[in-house]
């Protein structure tokens, strides 16, 4: 069957995006400040996992969370309604991605002096944020079972630059046709280093392993 | 609470894809062929919902499938299979839309001539395809109830330029926090036209309104 392709020539672009990156990641990592950069499509429950994740490590850690959205602030309301942190609100003025450049500007404007641990919710998306790195030194993909187990094939960069996959929601696996070995195998074909958590951050679920995993080895 | 904006200035690339897309929209409404645009987010239901939908639409016109992926050919395979209908797989090389050259390049590869109605499922992605007109004579958005009632505020333009809204998984409604009659409002509020459709594509409910609402109205 025919295809039609097209092929992405920014490079230049990428390229200063890298180099602003490893400077951010640099500057936390002196500071003492590890920066964890959370990303997903849509709905898959990237604000729902933090306001329950937030409250466990808030009890070892001084944390800091940056919501990147499009407009509004509802997830920045959430997440500091729920675990009592400051929260600093990111519109990026309609783009698909937050860049190396925005954030360094976003961390810059929070002032994250003093922080063991800085989030960031990255926009909703599947495709581009998944180019651009963003300085952090751990990369969180959230999938959650309602998307399909086939989503690690059709959006392999994503899942590329994943260090940690979170398969969430899965208090709802009985009613969805999402086969969890399968999906872990999609997974590995794309990754064998990222490390999978199956939780669900509705229930909370899980969600005191990948507490503990934070804990234990990255931050 | 601060905020970073940042804002986008690619107003002549999009200048240059509206003409584009123009010419798309004039030549196929001169051969007779109705072109749809679908988009919504990954896993929100697109390739289900056309393996119900295209059946029902088959007995009386003939359609084409177009499914721009960023790899693979899982949707167009499931369309296929379940339709009968020829389709064509395009690969936009990891571009997290399509615009109206690619989907005029598509276009001239499928041989369009003869077809009542030409579907064109996009990338998963609730963002960056809203910013690119294809030429379509109808945008169709899918949100699922997964998903969540806020995202037409947290993505607003993808609302915006939908002619329809079809919200899907409505088979689901009972286990997620989901309230239509704020959806639909919080619809309305950015897009006062667009008709909204409560489906489940995978228990067939609500596809045959939608179906007659295409057949009488639009095609």
């Amino acid at each position: 069957m025919a295809t039609v392709k097209t092929i992405l020539v920014n490079e230049d672009v990428f390229s200063n995006n890298n180099k602003t990156a490893e400077e951010t990641r640099l500057k936390l990592l002196n500071q003492g400040t590890y920066f964890m950069n959370i990303m997903s499509s849509p709905g898959s429950g990237k604000t729902t996992l933090l306001t329950k994740l937030i409250p466990m490590l808030s009890k070892r850690y001084k944390i800091g969370e940056m919501d990147c959205d499009i407009e509004s602030d509802l997830d920045s309301k959430k997440v500091m309604e729920a675990s009592g942190i400051e929260t600093l609100q990111i519109h990026n003025g309609g783009l698909c991605h937050i860049d190396a450049d925005m954030t360094k500007r976003a961390i810059k404007e929070y002032n994250t002096r003093g922080l063991d641990l800085l989030i960031l919710e990255n926009i909703g998306n599947l495709v581009c944020p998944a180019e651009f790195d963003t300085g952090a030194h751990l990369n969180m993909v959230i999938l959650s079972i309602p998307e399909g187990d086939d989503k690690p094939i059709k959006y392999p960069l994503m899942f590329q630059v994943a260090d940690i996959v979170v398969i969430n929601k899965i208090d709802t696996l009985p009613i969805f046709d999402f086969d969890i070995d399968q999906c872990i195998q999609n997974i590995q074909k794309i990754n064998k280093k990222a490390k999978v958590f199956l939780v669900s951050a509705k229930t909370k679920e899980g969600i005191s392993e990948l507490s503990k995993y934070l804990t234990l080895y990255k931050i």
